[in-house]
């Protein structure tokens, strides 16, 4: 297999120089109409294509967009990475698509990897185990569109597209309480994060909101897994005055919560009620359908792609937006013990 | 927000040429010693970068692989992105993701934009709407290699990497005969793409090879998802001699085949038994978990990537590899209503 064809091989094959080649194939002034035909014939007989990303250099637009996500295959994740695209595939850009794995070196590699191909933007949400931010301000710094969704990190000068985790937390609390719940266990993925962070306060206001005492060891800290939600759910019911219920940040760790639970034969929902978070397609398709809380993802990627674009249309503006949409209770089986006698919910 | 800083800036402020700063940049014996100090100190103040896309175009390598798949948000193909990445990523090679929505003219477009970005090689599989093959053809005539995995198309040059088709729908037809059932009806997608046309050979042989006489009417032409499954059901059960199986090609179909069956009161399994393909992670979450065949994908994942590697081992040979995995039957609730009595299963 040959290595491609440069300008360089186009100057040997012609014996003139990479300058004159570079010149003709953009049609400069300065190179003769003769030598242009040639240039261009010998060009296209061996094959040389030119680089939309070597006139990128010059114009400084490659007219493709980077979406750095932590995981392609959660549904949140490619939903937003779908609205993204359906809001930026008209207007002509093309989105190249890298996940992190939860990886702070690999996002940054990642982010360095995309300002050298000269993307025209970067639309992110931050993996969980980033603390610097020197990449972030690398791609202020070359003058690159940057816009965080879901996961930020507060920075000056980056647009954000979150939303209001504190009251996903909240609706989700208050139902568990609605139904009748008064022992409502929390897990959080990382408090450390502000979307678990604020899910955590929401939480936590609904409590005190319905005058229950907030326990402490009613909140625990899983990874986002099967495996972790199952743990979660063996240590909460050794405490001595064990929860009734779970609101859990994530999706997957309710649904290990809701498998253990089975495993140690408690009924959910009548003796022990799950909130997930995030709507994942399976939490309708589980034995037991899951209740949980919907974040429009879609929304959120189209939000965030058009943040992008306002900025590439005022290129001499620095436009700093923040934009904050609204959770929804999905109300399924795992929670549903009282609907049918309770009005309040 | 200023346009990104070019050799053309860093030229017009020394007041030189940009061959000469390019030069200078890349270390060109025939720039002084002072010229090179002067200039790489200008760039570093004027926060210009070299970029690694620019230098690519001397290498032919950005280490950077292109992968094309038409969702990512089906399991199946994130795992397979998974076991690419898990592959290539400690070799020191950066995964750029894109998707074509089963659409032609993107995937054109996408393979365009991916050339014109360098990768070092472009593993992909192919769109349902993919007629022309003159994308590939460009990828093989700029000498980038080129791995198929999963949907193929035979082109001479190219490595590909599948599972065995035609054993997964013979497994699953088998398996269905095995369970009592006699009219087992195919769902598929798409009989122009080769991995449909051998699940729908493997049905053909199973069903000959148990002596029950292929019927026309049992084959029918869906979507893969949800709403086109309960359309074939409805269609499938106003049939004279309606079935009482089918075997869908496509989990999400099959999917919306159960829930179909559900609304219309028909048992599963007793009544009707349903193996789908893929599985997908709902499929065993499902209120009844779904019999399905499994296609390894992060295996799948894992060996076009190597192919590739070896490929780029050894860049004076063409390599045509084509590898074939073997798909696992995977029986869960959906289809195993005989599994008790049954021995042979």
């Amino acid at each position: 297999m040959k290595e491609k064809v440069t300008i360089y091989d186009i100057a040997k094959a012609l014996n003139i120089t990479a300058a004159t080649v570079s010149r003709a194939l953009n049609n400069n002034p300065k190179i003769s109409e003769a030598t242009k035909t040639l240039v261009m014939e010998t060009a296209k007989k061996m094959n040389y294509e030119q680089n939309r990303f070597a006139l990128a250099l010059k114009s400084g637009k490659s007219h493709n967009v980077g979406v750095i996500v932590p995981f392609i295959n959660r549904n949140f994740f490619s939903s937003i990475i779908r609205g993204i695209e359906e809001e930026l595939y008209p207007k002509g850009y093309h989105v190249i698509i890298c996940q992190t794995h939860e990886d702070a070196k690999k996002e940054e590699e990642t982010v360095q990897n995309l300002l050298n191909a000269q993307v025209d933007g970067i639309l992110m949400s931050v993996s969980k185990t980033t603390q610097q931010v020197r990449h972030f301000k690398k791609i202020l710094k070359s003058n690159t569109p940057l816009v965080f969704f879901d996961r930020i990190k507060e920075m000056d000068g980056v647009s954000t597209v979150t939303i209001n985790d504190f009251q996903g937390g909240y609706m989700a609390t208050k139902h568990l309480i609605d139904v009748g719940c008064t022992r409502i266990a929390h897990a959080t993925v990382d408090l450390a994060l502000p979307i678990y962070k604020h899910r955590f306060e929401g939480y936590k206001q609904a409590l005190e909101d319905h005058d229950i005492a907030y326990n402490d060891d009613y909140l625990i800290t899983t990874k986002s897994d099967i495996d972790a939600g199952e743990k979660a759910i063996k240590k909460l019911l050794k405490l001595k005055n064990a929860p009734d219920a779970i609101f859990s940040a994530s999706d997957y760790a309710a649904l290990g919560a809701i498998q253990q639970l089975n495993v140690l034969g408690i009924k959910v929902p009548d003796d022990f009620a799950v909130v997930g978070f995030s709507n994942e397609p399976f939490t309708q398709f589980m034995e037991l359908s899951m209740s949980t809380v919907d974040q429009s993802p879609v929304e959120m990627g189209k939000t965030a792609a058009r943040v992008f674009l306002e900025q590439m249309k005022e290129p001499n503006l620095k436009i700093m937006k923040k934009v904050e949409l609204s959770p929804e209770l999905i109300v399924r089986k795992s929670s549903s013990k009282l609907t049918a006698n309770n009005k309040q919910i």
